[in-house]
């Protein structure tokens, strides 16, 4: 029974004890990035250890993904084998982060010659181990460091007694060099993983979406560019941060469709924007209705000079008459007649649409196409795209896209129109779209509110998805919304903007337009098929409401965070109660919402002491910010009544009165 | 503003759109294998999709580690974008697995072509995409499949109405041709995942510890392996499937310990086990008082024939005599002195004991050398281990080894018996270990014990670790036994042995013995020091409780699976109450403990209908197993007693009671 001995690399180093797992945050194994804002602190934690009782150290390596040189700071031992760091996140750009962990032979030594010695055991031969640990060190270090160990180990086989070895070797002085100093053979690293820095405005922003044909004041003709800058102040004094438009590109002829999605326009009808591309052009276009590439390079500077900035809808289809069709035919899916291949969801046809094919075989020119697109409008000022149906086009596109994208321009934020599978949705978000659509538009009772917040907000969704709550967009008027009119449009607008950090709305919301198509939650009369001219002072708007409401959201930091909400106790079903705190910073916001449009309601709140640090006996001071009113709460919970005409939703910022005993007066 | 397009590889074909996500089951993102037993079917699950609606299919592919052809088992479309297939694990192997998808052109093509043809659209472009899809297929098929599409396209093409074509081309017979040969253009993979496939014995199993040289009859000398072989009746009839031996080889006499564990031993102590090696030889040689090689065969045979398969104990360290010290001292620590360090937990130290030092230079020839002591053992018939100590030696050397050893040695069980920091103990697990000690030793009370078992049982560690239950250890002698006495060893007996399914006890434990060093959870005058000689029939001895405990645990199915625990609602804090279920075989043992061994407990216990699939009208048939009663309960609760000195435990084989409305007599 001879055995084989296993052959091994010739002269390899034995595998490092070190095992390093769970290293977080990370989104599916490391295989997405996480993503984060600038001005953050990444926290970073592993389970470290290796066996028996040696001691170990461990550092955080991070670069930016563009640059070689690796930084370091150090991990410390948390509990239970975990340990955890933290670095700054200072640029708008990608960081790849890593953790490193090593033998520490120097603690390890340390930690042995102290106990001993301690123990009044003799320590001779440990004073010799450490005197060999500080040769290999004297030949690594350089300078000060390398005559500071010299010293030390001249005074150390000099000294009279163990004692006296010892604290020459332990002097800290020499201890902290020989940190710096110590080897890191057996090191081991873990994969590299990434986490995106967006800039804030990923985070925090309130987007304002329109149709920029609407913008104008006459009947039947189309909206400018010069008619969107009138706008711009009153949009700016709404306290919106981005200004959303639907595409600007010319419009196809071929089965353009009519008002209320007709299939025979009027000669007249303006067609849908979706449908891109004709003889004036495509995806790099300009429709002629609206204005000149000058203009709209003047409107995007209008517009940043009022604090706003423009995002795109980027819809990666085409009209018959795109000249995609002509110069690219073989970028679309061509059929056996050698007709192209129109989008259908059969029976249902869709003929002014043609999808583009991502897997034809010019697949590399037509990506390449794409990304020259996105940099066309990159190059005329715009940061931030709204992509139409992301989930109808390949993820790994996507990747691809925003990764080559975000080497030149970090700064630029996708946001993901993806309304579908709830996996779909997720897997966009990890490819990198900074933002995405959610179900929050149907969301509308307490606990699958309760439900599906949680899930975004406090579980590894977190880590890679920001929801951007829209309560309307222009292919949706939510039944909520039309059913609940005035006081609905109230609320909604609230819980988009306090529930997540980001959110908007689609014009019109702030005059409570919600007459639907019939039975459908879609807008009757929708912009989509026509030009439109708004009354934006017409009776019955919310426009000052939406104004306070985002003032409060600029004043108040702690709604300016995504991740950090928590819901509080609330005895009534109807009455949804929260809060985003900010504990750092002592600043707290909460929120109470009357989900039922129809019936005023009361409900014992909780004072959530768990979340402030308090308890029953502090007192409480919360100013609600709507009115300005303020009060003293104390005990465990108060009483509020919200009624849909008057107070649909309060938020209050509270703030912990502080006990002082004496304060010495400073004269 | 010119934009440089990407470089792609060139002619390289376009990314697939098909993500996998959340291959299941997979350990630390599959850096470690999961395991299974032979018999069992590997369920495997994974999120799978692409953009839109196209249809895709996925397959998972598995083969041994140790062949290169993969079989294939397709997978089912579960909901929300999950896949599962599973596949039967039938022999003592590895097998390597993992998940395959690809858009499935044939199932979008069918899809479509029917959707339109039930609208009553015209197909005619449809019919010809079809065709070109099947003469794809035609080039790929042979023999009768090509045949058949050959004959399908001649009759669509000759067909005299649309609806005729596609019936030849969708006939079943044609479909199922087509799903042979579809193309996996575009097919995506998930990385390889790995399932231990172990023989039975590493999840069902009694273990029973013993210290061979106490199996003989005159005090002050060594039992021997002959004196054992007169045991294996007792230990057979107990019930019991493994004997493990504390370590059998020569023992050091340098720094020999005496009895109690003092250090100056008397002439004539035998020493630790543990202090492995002397003159007489190493690891891979017999202690001279117990016998020779031949007679370890014998006993080996011999155990086998009484259905009992011989452990050893592997404890990787030396004495100061050991072979090693003098042919590789490398393999040890060395001091500047020249002297190998002794072990030490400072200022405590174990000068009987060298450890070996894993990462010294020639750390290639130590690996070998210690596969080489293991494979020893494996070739005189020895097929489980108890690993002494784990967690003082690194975790890669422990992978390594377990993987090598499997490689011609499925067979093998490896133990580990690490009682440390609860990531170590995983680690261990997760490198290869099929069974683990753990903290049950200590779990005495009905949170604590609830808690753990979850853990262990109905979370991802289920995956890697099988928790082996010592009530007791020859180094563990528990409070809960020293105070708890009788009632306390048979309570803890039918703890461990049904709420793991797999268990050991030491031997002493069928006597109850429970004397300690004071103050102590050790055993006074411990074998670990002396030769011991035992009366096995002493007066309060369980030994016939143990028989029918193994014999229950034999007969009941659902005591011999692992993760099929489900704790149930007792009302009374005492007594903890769980059912092991096998609802595919209608099999369920309930388990009632008063866990307070001193006073009698009354409780309400729930009959638990929603584990059964029942409902407060059935009746079910409850047959305690210790006692043979059998008793009729319904509705939702029943009252137990449970008295330490007469039933600490109860055992229930619960049966639905099968309601018939009227059977036809058999005449």
């Amino acid at each position: 029974m001879t055995v084989t001995s296993v052959s091994f690399e010739p002269d390899t180093p034995s595998p490092s004890p070190i095992l390093i797992e769970n290293v977080q945050p990370a989104v599916d194994c490391g295989r997405y990035p996480v993503k984060r804002e600038v001005g953050d602190t990444l926290e970073v934690s592993a389970d470290i250890f290796r066996e028996g009782h040696d001691k170990l150290t461990a550092v955080i390596r991070y670069r930016r993904w563009d640059e070689v040189d690796w930084q370091e700071t150090p991990m410390r031992f948390v509990d239970n084998d975990r340990w955890a760091g933290s670095f700054e996140l200072t640029q708008n750009t990608r960081v790849i982060y890593r953790v490193q962990a090593f033998p520490d032979r120097i603690e390890t030594w340390r930690d042995e010659i102290i106990k001993k010695r301690d123990a009044g055991l003799d320590v001779g031969l440990e004073i010799r181990e450490g005197l060999e640990l500080f040769e290999e060190m004297v030949e690594r270090a350089t300078g000060e460091d390398r005559t500071r160990f010299a010293r030390a180990m001249d005074a150390a086989t000099a000294a009279s007694s163990q004692h006296e070895a010892i604290d020459a070797l332990l002097a800290p002085s020499v201890l902290q060099a020989a940190h710096r100093n110590r080897s890191r053979e057996g090191a081991v690293t873990s994969p590299e993983l990434t986490v995106i820095v967006d800039r804030v405005a990923a985070r925090f922003a309130a987007w304002y979406e329109m149709f920029p044909r609407s913008a104008g004041t006459e009947p039947g003709t189309s909206g400018t560019f010069k008619d969107v800058e009138k706008h711009l102040p009153r949009i700016r004094d709404m306290g919106f941060d981005v200004l959303y438009f639907t595409p600007i590109h010319p419009i196809g002829t071929t089965n353009r469709k009519g008002k209320n999605n007709k299939l025979n326009p009027e000669p007249d009808d303006p067609g849908v924007p979706y449908a891109i591309g004709s003889e004036e052009g495509g995806h790099d276009a300009i429709e002629p209705g609206l204005g000149t590439e000058e203009d709209f390079r003047h409107l995007v500077k209008q517009a940043e000079e009022h604090g706003l900035e423009i995002a795109l809808d980027i819809a990666f289809q085409a009209s018959p008459d795109h000249p995609w069709t002509k110069e690219h035919p073989e970028w679309f899916h061509i059929r056996p007649d050698g007709s192209i291949k129109y989008a259908e969801n059969p029976p249902k046809k869709y003929e002014d649409i043609y999808p583009i094919n991502f897997q034809n075989p010019d697949w590399q020119g037509l990506w390449n196409e794409l990304k020259r697109v996105i940099q066309h409008w990159i190059d005329l000022g715009v940061k931030s795209f709204r992509v139409d149906n992301p989930h109808t086009k390949p993820t790994p596109f996507w990747e691809w896209l925003i990764t080559e994208v975000h080497r030149d321009h970090p700064e630029v934020i996708f946001l993901s129109e993806a309304f579908t599978r709830p996996k779909v949705m997720k897997a966009l978000a990890k490819a990198g779209y900074a933002q995405s659509y959610s179900y929050f538009t149907w969301r509308n009772f307490k606990q699958e509110i309760m439900e599906y917040l949680v899930e975004l907000t406090q579980t590894d969704v977190k880590e890679y998805m920001r929801a951007n709550f829209f309560p309307n967009t222009h292919d949706i008027l939510p039944y909520i919304l039309q059913e609940g009119g005035r006081p609905a449009f109230k609320f909604r607008l609230v819980l988009a903007g306090t529930l997540s950090s980001v959110y908007g709305i689609y014009s019109g919301y702030e005059l409570c337009e919600n007459t639907p198509v019939s039975g459908k939650e879609e807008y009757l009369n929708s912009e989509k098929y026509e030009y439109k001219v708004w009354d934006w002072d017409r009776p019955g708007n919310i426009t000052d409401y939406v104004a306070t409401f985002n003032r409060i959201r600029r004043e108040h930091p702690a709604l300016q965070e995504y991740d950090n909400l928590s819901f509080l106790r609330a005895n009534n079903d109807n009455v949804l109660l929260y809060i985003k705190a900010l504990p750092e910073e002592g600043r707290y916001a909460m929120v109470a919402v009357n989900l039922d449009p129809f019936q005023p309601h009361e409900s014992e709140i909780e004072i959530p002491h768990h979340i402030l640090g308090t308890d029953r006996t502090d007192q409480i001071r919360a100013t609600e910010l709507f009115t300005g009113e303020s009060f003293i709460w104390q005990g465990t919970s108060e009483s509020l009544y919200l009624d849909p005409d008057q107070n649909p939703a309060m938020i209050f910022d509270l703030r912990v009165w502080e006990h002082k005993d004496y304060e010495e007066p400073c004269f």
